[in-house]
């Protein structure tokens, strides 16, 4: 069975958004991806079998979000909404992690279930001690102020697993010791 | 002339003490190093000239900490002390960033000044304009709580300029662009 990972872009300083939500440039490296962000990335199509996000990281588009990943992401919501389907992803709506997280690992079988976001989805997750692996994006800048990824959050014992070094971005991938 | 680099070992999410001041574990891969790490405390110790750090820091101890550099240390008090020799170590108590730098520069020479905390500290001389560098070892664990390095900062955009994984640590460093 494929593991629950955290998978987050942050600033140096630990910011997910900027001040005013805005994203401040955290995601260039992602829309042009250059030397290990490619592999980064691919890796992630590839192994990704389910998602997890906020209702908020989600957006309020009705139509779900433009995503990449062709795989059913489960959207924390505590309003009940229909299913969208969108090309070949689809946006669930439940009303709890727990929930989530049984939905999700079925849905993935074998691959991954990606916790994507946002920072209060994150620290719930984690908190609850759902999550296996994370992957954390750090980008070369300090913010100042924002969203904060680790905030809020139990103390967590870590494995660094790896370390990959790309242009404007490090992605570093951990596992959670229990 | 050499720069002025804060050099601080933080974990994950962005703490350089646990609560209550512990350290945590945070310097483990300091005082048992492997892999890069041997290169990046061998290559400290080179490209030193002068150290700049917060009174807290320093400590209390009369005779000064026992450092492994040597070279004078620039330390910032409110209230005026003699001069302590430790060794070839000197601990110079100083009243204002500005004037710490500028003694520490002309005391560097060629060589590097490394600013090595507390936070607050940092968070001053960042905030001043006078980092030209940055080198943070991000330590595989989130503390959860402690003492933020990253806090009350304004936005500073940086080059990352190196990445090294060492087991335990990842040694970034980066440049403050201007």
């Amino acid at each position: 069975m494929g593991t629950v990972f955290l998978d987050m872009v942050m600033s140096l300083d630990g910011f997910v958004a900027g001040p005013d939500n805005t994203d401040s440039g955290l995601h260039d490296w992602y829309f042009a991806p250059a030397g290990n962000a490619t592999f980064v990335i691919d890796e992630l199509l590839e192994t990704i079998g389910a998602m997890i996000l906020g209702n908020r990281a989600f957006g309020e588009q009705p139509e779900g979000f433009d995503t990449p990943y062709h795989v059913p992401h489960f959207v924390l919501s505590h309003t009940a909404r229909p299913t969208i389907v969108n090309g070949e992803a689809s946006f669930i709506f439940v009303d709890s992690i727990e929930s989530a997280l049984a939905q999700a690992r079925e849905a993935a079988g074998e691959k991954s279930v990606c916790v994507a976001g946002g920072a209060a989805t994150a620290q719930q997750l984690l908190n609850a001690g759902l999550i296996d692996e994370l992957q954390i994006h750090i980008v070369p800048m300090l913010l100042g102020g924002g969203l904060r990824l680790f905030d809020q959050i139990k103390p967590v014992k870590l494995e660094q697993t790896r370390v990959l070094e790309s242009p404007g971005v490090t992605h570093m991938r951990f596992a959670v010791l229990r």
